[in-house]
């Protein structure tokens, strides 16, 4: 059976029927990361034995006539900045490789395992998650599982990979500018960035506290859905947290998008990309019945207050460091850190009030709009190495501009559900879905509406788990 | 019938009996401030015609039988740094001299409006609010009504020296960093600064987003309460609002204090202050039967971080007029706030990082104890321009050093209740009645107790407002 084929709940099924045991499905995912992660280079760790031994208590339970829980037998995967117990918290940083390990597994990694999902290791990403291609010094490159010879995007891009190859039915990420939403675009699979404040984030190591998110990735709004709602909850530990209510998303999916205005998001979002990404909006729009073209004011502002949070926060979080050990940070971020720590105090004052005002313009639009459509990114993949892009007439610098049409978005703080659309050249490229805070399900319900119309299909790329 | 004898609701008694008419309470005040405000210069500005129009409508209301709302005929005074309709909010700045006059009442000043309270006019600050002394070199010094050589104290002081002089029932201010306490205590009155996000700032002039508060002065703990109820409530244009819940302190008053836990706070606390201050604390440790000492970690690293996030927050809120008028600034703050733009971002982040750091170590204290007791400034009240005070062995600035022990107080947003004590030396010296977060009822019942056995009286000084 490939494993890869089945959705979550089928393959929950083939877990509760007994035609697959947990164990089975553990040694299988296993064996096909061991074959297919030397080309892929999405793991930096696996967890073979933690994987064995909790799909062995998941036998157990079975064996003994017991329920299963929600995520039973799933195998699954984290970004290496969850703290696993046992292991040391990478954050994609050598400097971090002599850490001691974890005392203990993430909020959300807890809340995983006590669902019964199978964690198979830790995944690759930009070191720090300042990045948008997972071109890591250290810990080398994660090549999209469509053609590796491109990126898989970043900063979470070896957990896309991991779902995109069809290794792992889902996976976690964080986004902070647009680290699950790149990714998932360039790796043509689903990805969800909450509302900021949604999910917890304890035992995430940080990097900006004021725009960073956990999210999923997955291959179908079902699976994103599931894995959505088995991640709510509240954590009395996560001072950010703003909205813990349970609010299952799941069963909303059915209930069709004819109640949900559609948005096309203009301007900016039309001019800073290409004919693909311009194409696959106009084609969800129709797919959509979106009535509208929405502009948000000053989103260059926007992204330019992001870069400046980031850096600040940053900066400081990592200063310290800087000082007694500037040899051992990533040269992709080494200076930037250390500028970032140098900016005035008036700039990200600045900026932080300058997101109150963005948001406050910008909240109001969704009055009349429930769902604002927007390419994720300005292109498809581009090849490893490659420095710039070109779009809109003008050579962008690849590594910063990955992220140009996600920054505004995560800095408004806005649930996004990425969705993967193809491309002439046969590459994928993923559209945001753009809610109003906390409306997720509305999300989750269009990315399931164009499923529906065959708009997305995000297939496991070659390298999926077989038998 | 001197109109500062009475308290609050025997002041709305005269009323409601017609022993007073609201016009008779509103010309006696405007004839008292006439008289006596020369000499205390507390008001920028006196409401002569709002006042009168207020009273008149009142009078209209009983002559009609209506009912009398709350704080019906109560004469009081707002720092100038609140909207009140039609007049230029002035922040204690001759910056603003020439704005435009406010459209609306600011939402204290509309609460209070409502509850039939006659607003006299607005009060004297340190400009911006940046001081905690009221030598104000546009506006001039606000003397203290114990004592006319002397501070009322800041920034505040205005209004502080509003209520202590009888001239009005009470009065509002704000404390950013200590600016309600310090007045207070110098004085000789009750101020009452509430949890962070407890009450509304909405239509208050900002200085330090993360650190302003709002809240009243009082001649006792009654009338405290009687007022900060009446401010209570949920403003959907305050973003910093935390919790809006009503919760009626009034009522609790008369629960006395045996189910508190009180303890002293050592170490910082009682180094930093004089005999004067120290024997204060005691005093009212042994009448409220204060069990324990309790010693805050890092208080020290608390002022720094609360002048860092002041500086760089007060900077970036004036960057763009330091830019283009820096002669229209005031002397005494124009270089502060300078260098408050140019602090670099990564101090102002570690600054907050610690504030969420000291929150975490200090609130576990308030399990086993309701209030804390603490002086609220080294010393009483210096002589005005007085350049250092002598404490614990050091010569300390006076402007900057007045706030030295209520900064730490604001830095974790805790309600605290400031009582006046009596001093050897006749001047008063007030302490600090701290609680947990949101327990506001918990001071002013302590407060309550104090005045019961005879220890604080606050008693109007000699202007008061007489027939």
């Amino acid at each position: 059976m490939n494993l890869s084929s089945l959705s979550l709940s089928q393959l929950r099924s083939a877990l509760n029927n007994g035609e697959l045991s947990a164990q089975e499905i553990a040694q299988q995912t296993l064996a096909a990361i061991e074959r297919h992660n030397p080309a892929l280079n999405a793991w930096t760790e696996v967890t073979h034995e933690r994987m064995l031994r909790e799909a062995a208590r998941l036998d157990g339970l079975r064996r003994d006539g017991q329920p299963l829980p929600a995520l039973a037998g799933i195998p699954y995967g984290v970004k290496n900045l969850f703290d696993v117990a046992g292991f040391s918290t990478l954050a994609g940083a050598s400097l971090f490789s002599d850490r001691p390990p974890a005392r203990a597994d993430a909020w959300a990694v807890q809340k995983l395992a006590k669902a019964g999902a199978l964690l198979s290791g830790m995944l690759n990403m930009d070191a720090y998650a300042y990045g948008f291609t997972t071109e890591n010094s250290h810990y080398g490159t994660t090549h999209n599982p469509h053609d590796p010879t491109r990126i898989a995007g970043g900063s979470s891009g070896g957990s896309a990979a991991a779902v995109a190859a069809g290794l792992v039915h889902f996976a976690l990420g964080t986004d902070t500018n647009g680290s699950i939403r790149v990714p998932a675009s360039l790796c043509g699979i689903l990805g969800l960035k909450p509302t900021f404040g949604r999910l917890s984030r304890s035992g995430s190591h940080p990097f900006v506290a004021s725009l960073d998110h956990i999210g999923p990735f997955a291959r179908c709004s079902e699976d994103l859905a599931i894995v959505y709602d088995a991640l709510q909850g509240q954590d009395p530990q996560d001072a950010f947290q703003a909205n813990a209510a349970l609010q299952p998303a799941l069963p909303t999916l059915e209930q069709g998008v004819e109640d949900l205005r559609f948005g096309v998001a203009g301007g900016y979002f039309q001019t800073w990309c290409n004919d693909d990404a311009r194409q696959a909006v106009a084609r969800a729009a129709q797919a959509l019945n979106a009535q509208e073209e929405v502009t948000l004011p000053h989103v260059d502002l926007a992204r330019s207050a992001a870069f400046i949070l980031t850096a600040s926060e940053g900066g400081n979080h990592y200063l310290p460091a800087l000082r007694s050990m500037p040899e051992r940070f990533e040269p992709h971020s080494r200076e930037r850190l250390l500028a970032g720590a140098m900016l005035p105090a008036a700039w990200y004052l600045q900026a932080q009030r300058f997101r109150r005002h963005f948001q406050q313009q910008v909240l109001p639009l969704f009055e009349s709009v429930d769902v604002l459509i927007a390419p994720a990114t300005p292109c498809s993949a581009t090849l490893i190495g490659q420095e710039t892009i070109h779009i809109n007439g003008t050579d962008l610098p690849t590594r910063a501009s990955m992220g140009m049409l996600t920054q505004p978005i995560s800095f408004l703080g806005l649930p996004v559900v990425t969705v993967p659309m193809q491309t002439a050249s046969g590459l994928p490229i993923g559209i945001q879905l753009i809610a109003a805070p906390f409306n997720e399900a509305a999300c989750l319900r269009a990315a399931r509406a164009l499923e529906q119309q065959g708009l997305i299909k995000a297939q496991a790329a070659t390298m999926s788990v077989e038998p």
